[in-house]
């Protein structure tokens, strides 16, 4: 039997938060010692009522102590906001280093996805650079053996997920002197369990609609991992809408190559490239988000005409694109079967 | 290591059937050895896609034949149109008997949830009342010594699950001269896979109406096991709607006090009921379709006024409605613990 | 040509502010030549974005001054929280009063519905009872006569209309000794245009749940209408829920009759009822929400067993159940066509 | 007081139908005197029910026949499939041509949209070419003069007329050696009334997939009236997608300009190609579905970024995209005011 690894989350309240909980209820191996969030102490079914009557239903929610958490943890996920997230890592590798203990930690946030140029240009001044620079973008399909060995793991952002997992086998063949254009739908579950405008239902119910276009955090990050990964100076340009579902992300990438390939050959550059990968999955016919909503998958579709590139990737914003993605990638670090407790079964009924 | 358990299905291509496979992918002792259908041949992931490169992406889907079933299962769920299933039934009963083979059939259909007179009064006539004398109704809950010895379970309809769960435990304090109404609302999965006026988006979309009112066949199942479980002749009165979602169920019962009870008084009968339940939750506060759907839990809350009384009960009408049910009796039937592989997880976000 | 009427909206910011406005946008005799709200000056389509480029686009908002009002129009709409409401009527009549001028107004809060002993149990103190005294109960249908001479007329609650049209005609048929439950249903704009739990999309979306459960303030006006409109005195129990949808209503009454009616002979009793009602429509088979939403129209079904009672009935919560009535309401005051400019035309698609 | 003009609809049963007779109950010049459908004799409330109790409940549907429509009507409105609609235009304008009376059409089919070589390499043999090279596109804003004289209009499909209406304008500044990319997204209504898998509730709720991408019928229309009315000859690949939603369309073009443009004069390039035009709206912010449903307003919205174009253009799929349009022909080719019964209130609530 293999011994338990003592796990905490600390930003429990959100989505990503609670998706990560509900995942660690069926994990074999991490066992839940520790949650916390930033807002005072509660017992944890008061703040996700589901979760009444199940295993986990009257954890104690602590308020955030880098501290406690490293004290207790062996992982730790971060489901914070952006800022706080590099507060409360620096605090904790720095408390792991002086006492020399090996903590490992999976944020959520963006504070440590991009470089510091990038980052600062984009967020806010970055106030962990040495961290940063250890710091190993958490896209297992790409990384795998540099997350294997981090002590630190950027979990990529939902866009960027769907995005870079369909569009970086096709790098190479791209024109980068024309623009990649990138049209992405994403679930009101994306915008959080805060009140806005963007979260009433008779606001986004029978609706839909972009926002920040073209000037979406997500941009640089695209743009940079396809620089970082995938070697290339994309001209990227990326505009998100809201859909009137919960959950769900399909992505649109329109590019063009260098010369024509045909949907045949362009599918046969997918299946090359994700052939033993299971939580790729290559699909003959446009996917949905209804196919991956409620698991780890990440379908993709492609379709050419002459020179001309079209290709459609469906995750579930919440797990594949956050939560289940930071447990894959906490799997990783701690040379656990990769799969373990990674939901593969979707909601769906076709 | 408990050794494995020899399961199939017949019936594959509906919903019930699809969420019957779905748990079984995560079931640890039954092994799923035969899959059915009655259209044809076929590989599961051409006809639920979202199955695709999972453990049973492959499977054949065989032309069902009772003979070939009993020979390779030792426990059959049957998720076929009523009429159908006591015609399998019938039949891999007699060859189950004819070569002295114990199986274990858990049927979904209404084929064997009522006595004959009802049956014959509401659905057609019955064709297999010989094993019908020896069925049991599959309301864990309710049945449990019963269904641990039985043959045959006739799994419980969707409404009739949410209503008797939430009724049974007033049955003796409901003035049986008055009416009790019941007004339910399902989610869409419940009008099935096929194509008609009530499963068409733009009829269902931003809409609800009630269908079949005082007049559906779930009326009788009600009323019937009121009368054989709570031991009450009651005057029920049953208003299905259809709701605007794809998954879940919400029950209201309205009924008569012979006296009057307080809140707290109706919320302890329940507490009293449920105390060992870990499948039923009693809430203080009303009860939502979204604390349910993707679970086995079956929610309740409960008010008054005088002595009028209220009753929620909220399900997913997929899962306790029907495939985890059916589960849940073949896991009771073989001796195994009840919550084996019985999803416990809701899908919502609060 | 019949000359055109000033009339004013204060309280324009909400949902029914909007939909006057939208009602106000194609009515022949109305002229709209006063607007405001609580929270400051403004040009409508700030507020309400989709009036750009109409008629109304460029109409400023003004802070509401129950002076100005008075002095600028004939008929004013209140759509104001309760409380607000009275303080601005009693201003408005007061100082209609003392130069001797007659305005009418039409409120669309609850501060003039309720006798002031059913207000100030449900509510808060009253402060306006001299004007309750003379207000009128806008229920078309019913009060007709009432509204034609009324210079204040109480716009009915959403809840009570759709539940009184269905119910009133029943009211000599009903055994009151015996209870009438009430399972309503709404969609999400009844719950405003603010930001909270029961207006955020992942909370609403895929979910159904009952609020104030016996305790909603709309179960007095409708006990407090069925004694003074149908002379009788009803033990109703109200239910109400939130659909997933933005817009329109469904309310279940379920009562017990004095003896059997057929359903026919039930029908009958509604044809009778309403056979000389333009918007009131007696349906063979059952409601839908989406044959009513953008209408004014009342749908109702009745079905009956032995003496039980089923009405299913069904409006557009902010129009049959707030801004149209209110406008016909002003088109009967002012002695116009009661049809003009109420809306005959449902979204919906079948 | 103008007289009124004798109207026809051919193939009244399906949507477009539906919305225009919705328009025509509100029209003040033309007169509905002639309904038919291909499927036989009914009344008009038993095929929408929602009809009911309207001026045109009891409207008798013919089995549609030239001869009679022609004889009947001034001007008809042809709610065909392709095929069918040049069968029936072919006989209608033969008749009229016989008896000497000026029939003017308006069909809103495939089957005069565009050349015939276009139309025979997407959709069939063209068998009424006479006719053909006298229609006319029935895009107002653009071909109003053309419209004004017709006595044949294609009214446009739904997809073109939200893409040209936002990339016409553009069409000078777009470097035509690149790529421009459609990314388009439909309400569920556009798949018509049918029964399918794509308008099958459970496949649709909470999903999004793109169908037909890059072989779209109505990608050819777009690349053909960008060059007929644009001048281009453009690189154009559309991808549509089916949302969650009954009605409205929302669709992105990404294009590469001759040089970079700011937002600004983006924008400014909008203003000046539809200053005059009552029912484009140019929007400083993203457009939205819900500004637009229910009502013929084309909505626009640009972004650029360095010389990379973002056009987001919204339009009720079924008014604007078919029947209000086809009204708005109607009105021109009759040399009424364009906006008689064009619908100017959009459904939505902000």
């Amino acid at each position: 039997m293999t011994q338990s690894i003592k796990v905490g989350i600390i930003g429990v309240s959100g989505y990503t938060g609670l998706e990560l909980l509900k995942l660690l209820l069926s994990h074999p191996i991490f066992e839940l010692c520790y949650v916390a969030n930033t807002q005072g102490q509660a017992v944890i079914k008061d703040i996700h009522q589901m979760l009444y009557k199940t295993r986990f239903a009257d954890l104690n929610v602590q308020v955030a102590s880098a501290k406690i958490a490293a004290e207790q943890c062996e992982v730790i996920f971060l489901a914070l906001p952006h800022k706080s997230a590099m507060e409360m890592t620096r605090e904790i590798l720095a408390y792991a280093a002086q006492v020399g203990k090996s903590i490992k930690i999976i944020d959520l946030s963006a504070d440590y996805r991009l470089s510091a140029k990038h980052y600062e240009a984009n967020y806010c001044p970055h106030i962990d650079k040495e961290n940063l620079a250890h710091a190993i973008y958490g896209l297992p399909e790409y990384n795998r053996a540099l997350i294997k060995n981090a002590a630190l793991v950027a979990n990529p952002g939902c866009y960027p997920t769907a995005t870079l997992l369909g569009l970086l086998p096709f790098v190479p063949y791209i024109n980068a002197r024309e623009h990649v254009f990138i049209d992405a739908k994403s679930g009101v579950s994306g915008a959080g369990r805060s009140f806005s405008q963007n979260t009433h239902f008779s606001h986004i119910n029978e609706n839909l609609f972009s926002y920040s276009p073209l000037a979406h955090r997500h941009q640089i990050e695209i743009i940079e991992k396809c620089h970082t990964i995938g070697k290339a100076a994309l001209k990227i340009h990326f505009v998100p809408h809201l859909l009137p579902i919960t959950r769900g992300m399909l992505v649109s990438v329109f590019a063009t190559l260098h010369k024509p390939l045909s949907q045949q050959e362009a599918q046969q550059i997918l299946y090359e490239a994700y052939k033993n990968e299971p939580f790729v999955r290559i699909c003959a016919q446009p996917v949905s988000i209804a196919h991956t909503a409620g698991s780890h998958f990440c379908d993709i579709f492609v379709a050419t005409q002459d020179n001309a590139l079209f290709i459609s990737s469906s995750i579930d914003n919440l797990l594949r694109g956050a939560s289940s993605q930071a447990l894959m990638n906490a799997n990783i670090m701690c040379g656990l079967d990769e799969g373990l407790g990674i939901p593969h079964i979707p909601y769906g009924l076709f």
